[in-house]
């Protein structure tokens, strides 16, 4: 039942296109959903995605624009006119036309509105154009069912049917004073089994989980997630009913959201995909290696004032990548847990506590690693026994420092307000690359003595 | 309106439970969300929750079970009896009935299915134990609103109310043929619309999606997101209709995929969390930093064979580390690129494109880097020009390498069936770190000449 893109269908298509054969374009997409169009667009240059939107009905069409990644629908859009867009956006929910009209040039974005037939939808669409993209305001749809406290079941499964034509999903109808004030909420359900001349304000649930516009996305899922909510009301700082967030919204933003962390750890500062160009893929990259460059710096140095130790112990300095690895390795698998325990705001108890535990663990860990190390250096390289110490004695100081860096800078950054995913990837790595090469010729100095 | 939880909240808590005063703890409970409750009982000991668990509601207390860690609750589940957790499990939807109750040890699961009053109910979670737990069976719930093609709409209301009391939300109802084959769906919007006298074969939507059982929950996850469905019905291998499986239970998936990967990255390969035991994060932690000591042991071969250029170009160990750093890097930046890649499918084009492209961006970055690091050196540490031109020759094919490293070896596992995850973090940092040592002073070698 899943369609399965191939090489064949996609060169199909594009014969279809060179031979401007419309007709049996149609026929054969039609066929479709419009995710899997959506996924067929992408395959082809600009030109042949621009004539298949021409092409299909704009009931098809705005949902394949939705879907399409940003960059490819931006310069497709540059393609089509001022009017051409506003039939798509005319078919939008107000979230998603909102989202794809904010990135046009202001010119143009005045030219779409101006096209837009329904005056309500253009106004809707204008009003949320104020909010953050990030917030409850920049998530919400206008879209929603509502009905007066004062009305009766009756009336209000009339009112239901005609308002519901323009909302795609009816998760919850809201329930709300002649001011337009959030009062509650009733389900599909209820309004199906209560008696029909009751009165709305005598069966509605007044218990209702709501955001305000200015709420951060990232607690709008938290919430939605915590309390398992399909949609929720979003109220205006007068508790005026303004619009209503889907869990669909939610989903990818929790997507993007892990997407961004795993890019985050990984050094990466911009989102980006792996067919970006070079230079945005150089932007998100660069920095993060100039910042491990300049750590490299310092690590030279820090190694320049121990060549004393080479005449005598040429081999401290085969260990470096060694111990620099280690440090690394355990920096960012305590960062990573640190960090996770933040986001799921699962992370309590005394700091105190956290830290006899995580010297607990990095002893146990390093007991162990040491005891490997030293073996294998014994019997593999040869090494003497007092350098074995030297060795076991520094990986072991090392990845408890390590640890103890990776959990609390990241808490550290928290308290003060700032992204502790920044204490990941290479600012884990490279601070205790230098710490850990420090750690490691000061016990050396003290043990061999040079 | 949102709970904030406060140590003096929980403080009082618990001195309500040690004074034994169950009425006015269960006054104070029953005023919160019970994701609220469940947040508040991750604070206390397993006998205070435990406690309360006893004390509220089955109706209260069945979803407080579904939202707690898993250790936890089977603490819990540890001190009730199988009478007890079968009264639990008699108000949970099935699927989340069969996932608590695949916790419990064989013998104990038998006695508590034998109490669970609803004999179709326990039948429906002894049918969903037969399932993987990450497929489609595992993931879905018996509950849903089920029609005959040949039924009115009439007919269909009266049967719907009647279903509908045991399931929770109603997204859809699914219309079967007489031996339950999935034919396709109504939704109630649909159903409120239609002519009481229609038949519903006249009126459902034909074109409906749906997974086989044994569709694994990232496939899943995918057809969900991608076509937009807030609950897709699940099929047995004759096409029966048996399940359905609902958005709120793959944004969990999701979200746990997301963590998995990114601990995975971090190099720890059990799901973990800052609060499990020292043995548990041990044993996620341990293997990973094993693998990278042993990379570090290759490093310090690699090194000691060089050991003859100690001599005369001390300074070429002193930009170990830095090289090693650019290579751990890069080739996590690449690869973390690259799985996102695989892992939203969106990865496509010729390998061959993808290894120039990733060339020509190495060679751009590699560049600048050189130039920074060869001007830094030479100003601040006052290396030769020979020397510079050594460590950015290095540097340059060292990104290079890392670079294809980390975009390749997760393509070639992806390609061979192997979980391309498996290839981010600790692997490719020591991978790399050994290839750039050994690039690294192969190139001096050639230009130094030692």
């Amino acid at each position: 039942m899943q369609f399965q893109l191939t090489n064949e269908f996609i060169e199909q298509v594009e014969e279809l296109i060179a031979n401007n054969n419309g007709d049996a374009l149609e026929a054969l997409l039609n066929e479709l959903h419009f995710a899997d169009i959506a996924e067929i667009m992408q395959e082809l240059d600009t030109d042949e995605a621009t004539y298949i939107v021409k092409l299909l009905d704009t009931e098809v069409t705005s949902e394949i624009l939705i879907e399409l990644d940003e960059d490819f629908r931006e310069r497709i859009l540059d393609r089509l006119t001022p009017s051409e867009i506003a039939d798509e956006l005319d078919e939008m929910d107000t979230d998603d036309a909102a989202d794809i009209i904010a990135e046009l040039d202001d010119d143009v974005q005045k030219q779409v509105i101006g096209h837009i037939e329904d005056e309500t939808h253009a106004a809707d669409i204008v009003d949320l154009l104020r909010y953050d993209e990030d917030t409850a305001g920049g998530l919400m749809a206008k879209e929603l069912v509502r009905v007066k406290e004062t009305w009766t079941v009756a009336g209000c499964v009339r009112e239901m049917r005609r308002q519901a034509e323009n909302v795609t999903r009816v998760h919850s109808i809201y329930v709300t004073d002649k001011q337009g004030k959030l009062k509650g909420r009733l389900s599909l359900k209820d309004l199906l089994t209560a008696p029909e001349r009751a009165h709305i304000s005598e069966v509605y649930i007044p218990k209702v989980d709501y955001v305000n516009v200015h709420t951060e996305g990232e607690e709008v899922a938290r919430i939605m997630q915590k309390y398992d909510l399909e949609a929720i009301p979003v109220v205006d700082d007068d508790g005026i009913l303004v619009g209503r967030i889907t869990i669909d919204d939610i989903v990818d933003f929790i997507k993007d959201e892990a997407e961004k962390d795993y890019q985050m750890a990984a050094g990466i500062s911009v989102d980006v995909e792996a067919d970006d160009s070079i230079w945005l893929l150089t932007r998100a990259r660069l920095p993060w290696l100039i910042l491990a460059l300049i750590g490299g710096f310092v690590s030279v140095s820090v190694l320049g004032t121990f060549s004393g130790a080479m005449t005598h112990h040429p081999e401290l300095f085969f260990f470096v990548p060694l111990i620099a690895a280690m440090a690394g390795n355990v920096g960012v698998q305590s960062s990573a847990i640190v960090l996770q325990g933040l986001a799921n705001d699962s992370l309590r108890g005394s700091l105190w506590k956290r830290l006899v535990k995580e010297v607990l663990l990095s002893l146990l860990n390093g007991f162990i690693l040491a005891i490997i190390l030293v073996a294998g250096g014994m019997l593999l390289l040869g090494l003497d026994i007092m350098f074995g110490l030297t060795v076991a004695i520094s990986l072991i100081s090392v990845i408890i420092t390590a640890s103890l860096i990776g959990t609390f800078i990241p808490i550290m950054l928290e308290k003060r307000g700032i992204d502790p995913a920044m204490a990941t990837g290479p600012f884990i790595t490279t601070s205790n690359d230098i710490c850990g090469i420090l750690i490691y010729f000061t016990i050396a100095k003290l043990i061999l003595g040079f």
